[in-house]
């Protein structure tokens, strides 16, 4: 039996002020830092043990990680930083407040930009200063790999390959495996490894830094999966997370 | 021409209490932090850029490259920890203070141990707590490859490999590197880039957070090395480094 460990990142600027982020590469709110380091104290008040961590090139997720494995004392375990497990990308979105958009265009259009499995948000323009297509750390992928905008399905079709490449090849290794990555690049995994349909998943939410344990078999297919800590919280820290496209 | 970048880590809390560190995993003290900061907000203000980091297994290097990435807004750099950048083991002296083992042995004799090319300190005993054979950062290295103690000649052997197998190919493939490490493993590099002799090495000492630039031809030969920043505090620094182990 195989375990892996998911983390949200803990809050960002950009979720306290309710704004769409998507790949702007914003930072941790105080909050954010004792949502990681809280994190971190249970996974190591339960014994948890890795070999390897992943996490994205946003420093939300980054520094979530950090801080996690600073108060597990784990600093020294390689990390293994992927853009292919970034936030989905938000398109036009992207710095927009979510209660604002949903007052202009109503709370079911903003529903759709934040939960619909295969309708973007408006692309952005290539070279919108809110864009990705210059920033240094994506200049070795094809322009065309950095999205203007994503909706889930872009996100899963360059999430699983990350699944099948280096994640899933490395658990079977027996590699024990923490990942502290994003609210859509996680419910991607959680769709997969779950095989949730595209209209169900419009209804999983992720919270904010709980660790989200998986068993898997020797498949890696689900046996269990649950919050570590107060099952309560986090199941309210779940219907914030829905709640946040309404006006 | 190439760029090599070496900083080593900011002040930590046993170089404030003046005790001989090694391999116990000790943290910055707040002086370090800003030492670290400031690192990096000097590469930043002088352009550098680099394509890959690597530090050592021990938190005090791992959060100064960590502190001074964040500074550079950089923090999404893959960086490589490799315990061949740990600082030479102290041994028996782990722990102890430098003074009053200079109290005690006298000058010359802790000048010896901290300084002699080829003397080790007393080597700890194989069970003693201070040591790191029990610890699961290591546990995939042979048992004899962790050691009870170390001269410079010892950590040079570590070091060189390390050169040899990882940093200096990249280097030629063109990565642009910094390494954040600890003071006997950038001496380790520095004797081998400057080809200085087992009798010379003795009198060079690397002050704590200031980043420390070589720059090399296409057989990684160094044209010129130089202290970014006040090369007068670099100086004064590193002199007092050199008076570390006085009564």
């Amino acid at each position: 039996m195989h375990k892996l460990v998911l983390i949200r990142h803990g809050e960002s600027t950009w979720n306290l002020e309710n704004r769409f982020t998507g790949w702007t590469d914003v930072e941790l709110t105080p909050t954010g830092v004792s949502q990681a380091m809280s994190a971190g104290k249970l996974l190591k008040a339960e014994g948890y043990e890795f070999d390897i961590a992943y996490t994205s090139v946003l420093k939300r997720a980054i520094h979530t990680l950090n801080y996690c494995l600073d108060e597990m004392d784990r600093s020294w375990l390689p990390v293994v930083k992927d853009w292919r497990l970034n936030e989905r990308h938000y398109g036009g979105l992207q710095g927009l407040n979510k209660a604002d958009m949903a007052k202009q265009y109503g709370d079911e259009q903003v529903l759709i930009w934040r939960r619909s499995y295969d309708t973007p948000p408006p692309a952005l323009e290539a070279n919108d200063p809110r864009g990705q297509r210059q920033d240094l750390r994506y200049a070795k992928l094809p322009a065309d790999a950095v999205p203007l905008t994503e909706c889930l399905k872009d996100t899963v079709a360059r999430v699983l390959p990350c699944w099948n490449d280096s994640l899933a090849p490395a658990i079977k290794a027996g590699q024990r495996i923490v990942i502290a990555a994003h609210g859509n690049s996680i419910r991607a995994l959680v769709k997969y490894l779950d095989n949730i349909g595209n209209a169900d998943i419009v209804g999983v939410n992720i919270p904010n830094g709980i660790p989200l344990v998986y068993e898997l078999d020797a498949d890696l297919k689900p046996i269990k999966s649950y919050y570590l800590g107060d099952a309560e919280a986090a199941a309210k820290a779940a219907a914030a997370v829905a709640a946040q496209g309404k006006r």
